[in-house]
């Protein structure tokens, strides 16, 4: 069996320890590093304790170590901003790049710049990277490139749920997309802030960044592709008191009498082979614990016949296949393997 | 000081025994007596151990106890389809019911026979009750009436948030209204049930009774009567593993060119002089737990320029300001007291 | 590779799922049939939506359909107290049983009799069981019996946290166990409860069943078993807010002059080829949650050397080590396998 | 109705916030100065939105602004090792002090040195000081001091559960008191800390700081006190994930044929006159979701005859009964006021 050489940057993250996790009883790749700016010389398990002897534990190398040359592949679970620094040597090196951060999502320089508040450094290279929603984008593109951009987790939960019903004709040409998003603690990362302190999170729900999060340009660059239109949307993320999980609440005008039938239809054939997406029978509503530890979607069709909308929901794991077991997903695809390799169970640390 | 005697039918439920609670030490109501259908006997610290040795605690009388003639007013904290059989014999006998359930809400007895799903048996009732949301409804009406109404917690904090944008020509005459819902899982209120033992619920978010939950006609009346016009919505509640809190996020179409502050502004005086609800400075969001055990709503607003959507959440207690605590708001206000005495500070329960 | 067929019986409570999706993905174990005495003809994903067009998904069998001869191993994950009424034709056809249940755990069929309030039917079949706790008992003995019961969560996390010391001569002889342990409210099972809501049970913690906790004989039988002694303790179980996990704290009194680094050596030595149980450096304390969804153990040594006590702390899954995964585990063990195997990543689903 | 000023100095913490909550709707304290060391010019709703428009919300007052000759009463909420900065000059302007931290609670000065790894600076004062823990201290000595100490969390619950049966013959003579107590996450205040974010914290327990918790030498004084005997215990402390809350669950061996009888009533007798203490009836244990938001604690009570130990078990609030409102509750005492005003239903923020 092939065996490639893998590294993960950025292992202390939530991200990275996932990456780390699941790298770890991977059949084809081998975790052969994991770097740290900070914690070179520790113990992943010094700060994962469910890592104490276990195969997944491993000693933290210096970022100045980082050589593309000695992997076949290499994963970003960077901060954004912090991937452009590395990517052009490691493209350089001839290994592949698993980039999980956003700075290479963005077509629309002046729009990353805009939203990310910094310049882009390395601009020319984002047209030769690809964006790897691996159930909407083409499995031949993610193989033949050598830069691969992971979508987020809010894009990836909304496009799987918008996507059917935008391609469609079902849907209002010029429907205003209303995105509710539910999200889980850990997609703030892994730092000590007192937003994310337990006492203030706990027992309460917010909304927050409305109309200003970082993904709005994400999500529209998707739908604006997949409906072959510019598709405006309002986007409303949630903090939602629970360790993991997104779960996202999408409403679409739809044409008159549109009947809820043909909306499942449409939901069913476009993800009829996709092994790790499942349409919930009529009725049925998708929870987020369904899919914890997994790279599963689940979704939900619900038709409002009074007013016709659609809303559709979908529930990912944020750092499942919202992050970690998503970007080996990509990386199973992009080295010929079968896109379930390694992810069919696998063992979440956060 | 005047004293009023106050009966409490269904104090086992979260809503009862919060209504329990706020009695205890308010100053001019004196709880008489609490009836339970299940329970009469017992002390009511059998089942809510918090109030062991409280003066909240009380012994349980039985139904065939209850005769308005002996109290002031009685709150009815009873399921949903119960209350129509108890309130023609408390209206006769002269006491003030405040009725929690939804029986005496919808003003179109077909709607309410729909989505309740059972026949209304005193229909002739309905036109004699007050839907009583005190910050949306004259206080004289409220104060006239022997039969009141207490709107139901999605209903309060959806309507808190739509009505001053809905009341003004800055949202468009034809919004369909989105109501993306979330509440903490004591809204199902005290029942053995699978849905809602803690492992289910923990660490999960998902949405119910899409576009088909029960609050729906009662929001569309309530929105309706302050915009005078028919106004559609979309509702879709979520389940948030916390005990209590509701947060409505509500989305409405506003004319093109609207300013963020000319919004800010209408909420601003709409409640001004309302001491139970706060607008959040531009930029904030509130949490449920900033209401949590209160009679309190806390309003954020935002405006998403791109789209020309305003962003509206409102914030409360779903046992407090979306029941019991507004309960006793309105029993203040129908006997002619200040809407603040007694909650100014309370104890929560549940 | 060799194939043994394997039936779940109760496959819907809590450790029954999780034994069918431990089994999914097990390479030797096929999951020939799952039984169900009140949900047969159903899919096991509509009571757990996670397994939704997963290989975990199957068709839940009637139990009149049960024949021992139909399979190598049948995991018995009933009430206790219903084991007792399947084990003997079971054992007639020739199947290996692994009984998750109480019913075979105790050797003193008075005392079961006692602590479980039923007389026992088969208590002659008590002989020839095994009480598999891999750790504790010689593999060749588990290797060797058709009828396996495996020990109880409390019990396992207590004997794997208490034997090296009782085992040795720095536990003082007659020292009373004190055993103060935390469970998740998995461990009250699958069943519609008002004590298990998630309301009463959020934001709280408890004691239960003070002194009186069916699981005390069981402990007192292990650690008696180890210590070759009779063993006095006292077992005070509480209840946690979080979905899964038992920590217990385990109390021993040791001779004076004790040095805490030959309790860390005892408990080194003991678990230095257990794949499964992690003995943390002096000063690390285990968390449950570092052993959610796995079949580990984690154990955290301490002593106070004003008193002279040991205390020890272990961190099991309840529904893994405590049941589930620890049953295949034993199963392993029983066909002659690597007793890791299939345990090494798999996927929860409470 | 007599009025006393009174500050509030280190207002922005969890102790802080609680007690300027309290204060404000207190009717014989009027909440003159709220101070702060790091937000002073701040509101305290920009910290804690729960406040805004509310009475208790507060311009937060620089520290040089502190001048004792103010107020009547400051209430020090200060983190240990502050207090003894401030606690000079407050004495020197005649005011009385309730110092909620550390700092004077310990007559034994090198203990105090030793766990808290700092000198005593103003050791010559701690004799001046109060430990007043109000069912334990005699009323006229709190209120003839000018110093007032108040217990810790964990000291308090541990207090309020052992010490009926230490004074009494039924517990033995030489027995060593084993306390393992559970607590909320809010004991570990208001600050960013990567152990107290929501990840970490949600879904597990642990224990921390076993036999080395600073409140060690503090139960250890009380215990002795009321045993009239140097009291050997062995501590540990439990990180639970919730927001509030302490169960100290308490073992202690007795005589011989001890009768649970004679235990229970051992605690009737003790609290009878006490409003903040209840006894739950035998076969109850408290949770602390039943005394979150007062001033209570709960206590139950049980006897294990197979061991003769018995198990004491007290919930409390731990910014309640073991901080802020027990510190109201000692202010009450002070002043010569009910012990009881103003804590009847008082609001909690945290």
């Amino acid at each position: 069996m092939e065996k490639y050489q893998a590294a993960v940057v950025g292992a202390t993250g939530f991200t990275g320890v996932e990456l780390v996790s699941i790298l770890a009883t991977h059949p084809n790749f081998e975790l052969a590093s994991a770097f740290s700016r900070q914690d070179s010389g520790a113990q992943l398990s010094d700060l994962y304790p469910a890592l104490v002897e276990r195969d997944a534990d491993i000693t933290l190398s210096p970022m100045s170590d980082l050589d593309g040359a000695d992997f076949d592949v290499v994963f970003l679970a960077v901060p954004h901003t912090c991937a452009m620094g590395l990517v052009p040597s490691l493209l350089g090196s001839g290994a592949k790049v698993v980039d999980l951060s956003a700075d290479f999502r963005l077509k629309d320089i002046p729009a990353f710049e805009h939203w990310y508040g910094v310049e882009h450094t390395v601009a020319e290279l984002v047209d030769r990277s690809i964006y790897a929603l691996p159930e909407l984008v083409a499995h031949e593109m993610i193989a033949g490139a050598q830069l691969i951009s992971c979508p987020g987790c809010y894009p990836t939960a909304t496009a799987l749920a918008a996507a059917p019903l935008l391609r469609s004709t079902l849907a209002k040409d010029d429907a205003v997309v209303i995105i509710d998003a539910k999200s889980g603690v850990s997609g703030a990362g892994r730092k000590a802030s007192l937003a994310t302190q337990f006492c203030p999170v706990d027992e309460s729900v917010s909304a927050y960044k409305v109309a200003a999060h970082q993904h709005t340009p994400e999500i529209e660059q998707t739908l604006s592709g997949v409906a072959d239109r510019p598709v405006a949307l309002t986007f409303t993320p949630h903090l939602i008191p629970m360790k993991r999980g997104i779960l996202s609440t999408v409403y679409i005008a739809c044409e008159k009498d549109t009947d809820v039938r043909d909306v499942f239809q449409l939901y069913q054939d476009a993800y009829t082979d996709e092994p790790f997406v499942q349409v919930l029978a009529l009725g049925a509503q998708p929870k987020t614990s369904s899919v914890t530890g997994t790279n599963n979607a689940q979704i939900g069709v619900a038709f409002d016949k009074r007013t016709n909308i659609a809303i559709i929901t979908c529930a990912i794991d944020n750092l499942g296949k919202g992050a970690s077991s998503q970007a080996i997903q990509v990386a199973n695809i992009a080295f010929g393997l079968d896109q379930e390799v390694g992810l069919t169970a696998f063992r979440s640390i956060v």
